[in-house]
């Protein structure tokens, strides 16, 4: 079996490739829209949703081609969101993945179109590469209001208030938490699992989604912008509430902690057969940027 | 049977509680988002695709409880692209559908969020609704950079330029051309259309398409604001070339009339089962708003 950082590095190549194969060729009228879609998802990026999507498929031996579609899809859906987030009416940042963000490089109405694009594209993806209803409404409803979107709504109203955990939790569990949840289900019926390993995976789901965001919060306040390739330091300068600055920086680490002994013991069950899965959930634990 | 003005007027009041059932309630956190979408979606507009979508169904006797989340996807696809088209960095306009604009009324961040929860929504219409994986297929097809939203990057791109009558229609199949053909065929699949039917639909959509946009440039040029409910001569003040600007009224009028013709005698195999496409389609040709 190969290490960890080989499998990682090998997924993270066949995402990038399903990925430039899924979006319009950059001649294809209208070519400047196309360019700037690919400008957007190419070459960038943690691809942690569509390792989360092929870890949970390795669980049920999935076959690697069965999860290129959902991981792409999940990725855009991420990519999309990426884009509209970054425009002036929202967090108005210039930088992303160490490159200037997409309405800076184009302009803001190429980007609005290319986020709106990125989203029907996912769901293309999912259309034309053999998903099912199922999968299609999974989807859906992670990135829609009672999802995604909703906790870019709760986000925005957050803006200067203090938030208590609980409600920090509740914008979490939509704004990033809705999409890591399925990137792990869609993986996981990608590989056919029943209803006993869904439910168990959606516990994980809760589990690694919000160990996400907090490492997420203690990154944006320790580190430095060139080594996150995102602005650092934003969520303080933008008075937004954060798990470190609600509950300071020591104890947000023992939290992220917590969240990691109880994503593994919600793997228990696989075994295993989930050793990608508990692999994956380190890298989000330990990653530094 | 009932008269075409009470059909169209029951199949609208079904459309409006249709979709007022599918947006999530007002009060659903979170609750401003929503209530924003309902803003977006409800109490106006003419329902154009969800009438067409019916007025296939009932060519093939299909049912009109399998026609509503079809009609309601077109639709919510519809709405997002307005409240999006509406924003300052796109078409900045303040007035639709005789009321302020979506940014208007709340602010630019919900806005751009509500019209991507809208997109959202319509895919989870059709998803939870007995769609075919086809189904989405279209709507995503007709959605995305290579449809509306592809559309709208050509008229973005296009302002202040002359453009010849083949590229002017290039624009419309994309931006309105589109999704008024997804109207059609998911109005066909949900009837069980065969092949022969589907592609035969395919023809009367591409003529009904462009019918509907050359008679929306003769209003925009010839109506005022009131009538329209939204901003009149707004081509002609953005400089935007029109098919009015292209060819003048009196011909644009002729090329309305020559598209209505072709347009019903795309419907002839269907015989009187296309009474009511019939009906549409001068409805389409005849409006004045």
């Amino acid at each position: 079996m190969m290490d960890f950082p080989t499998w990682m590095a090998a997924i993270q190549a066949r995402t990038e490739s399903a990925l430039a194969q899924c979006l319009p060729a950059p001649a294809t009228a209208p070519a400047r829209l196309h360019e700037a879609m690919r400008y957007a998802v190419l070459g960038g990026g943690k691809r942690v949703r569509p390792l989360l999507c092929h870890a949970v498929g390795e669980i049920f031996a999935a076959d690697g081609g069965r999860l290129d579609a959902p991981a792409c899809a999940v990725e855009l859906i991420h990519a999309y969101s990426l884009v509209h987030d970054d425009l002036p009416c929202m967090d108005d940042d210039v930088l992303r993945r160490g490159k200037p963000t997409c309405h800076v490089e184009y302009d803001e109405a190429t980007a609005l179109l290319v986020g709106d694009a990125l989203q029907t594209l996912a769901f293309q993806v999912l259309a034309d590469h053999g998903a099912t209803i199922a999968m299609v409404a999974l989807l859906a409803q992670a990135t829609g209001s009672r999802g995604m979107a909703g906790g870019q709504a709760i986000d925005l109203a957050a803006v200067g208030k203090t938030l208590t955990v609980e409600e920090l939790e509740f914008m979490h569990v939509h704004k990033t938490g809705a999409l890591i949840r399925a990137a792990v289900l869609l993986g996981a019926h990608a590989g056919n699992a029943d209803d006993k390993a869904l439910l168990q995976l959606a516990h994980y789901a809760s589990r690694a989604g919000l160990l996400f965001q907090v490492v997420d919060d203690i990154l944006d306040a320790e580190s430095n912008t060139a080594t996150l390739g995102k602005t650092a330091g934003k969520d303080a300068a933008q008075n937004k509430p954060t798990y470190v600055s609600l509950l300071g920086a020591l104890h947000a680490k023992e939290m992220a902690a917590d969240l990691r002994a109880e994503a593994k013991e919600a793997l228990a069950p696989f075994g295993d057969r989930a050793q990608r899965l508990h692999e994956l959930t380190d890298y989000i634990a330990d990653r530094r940027f």
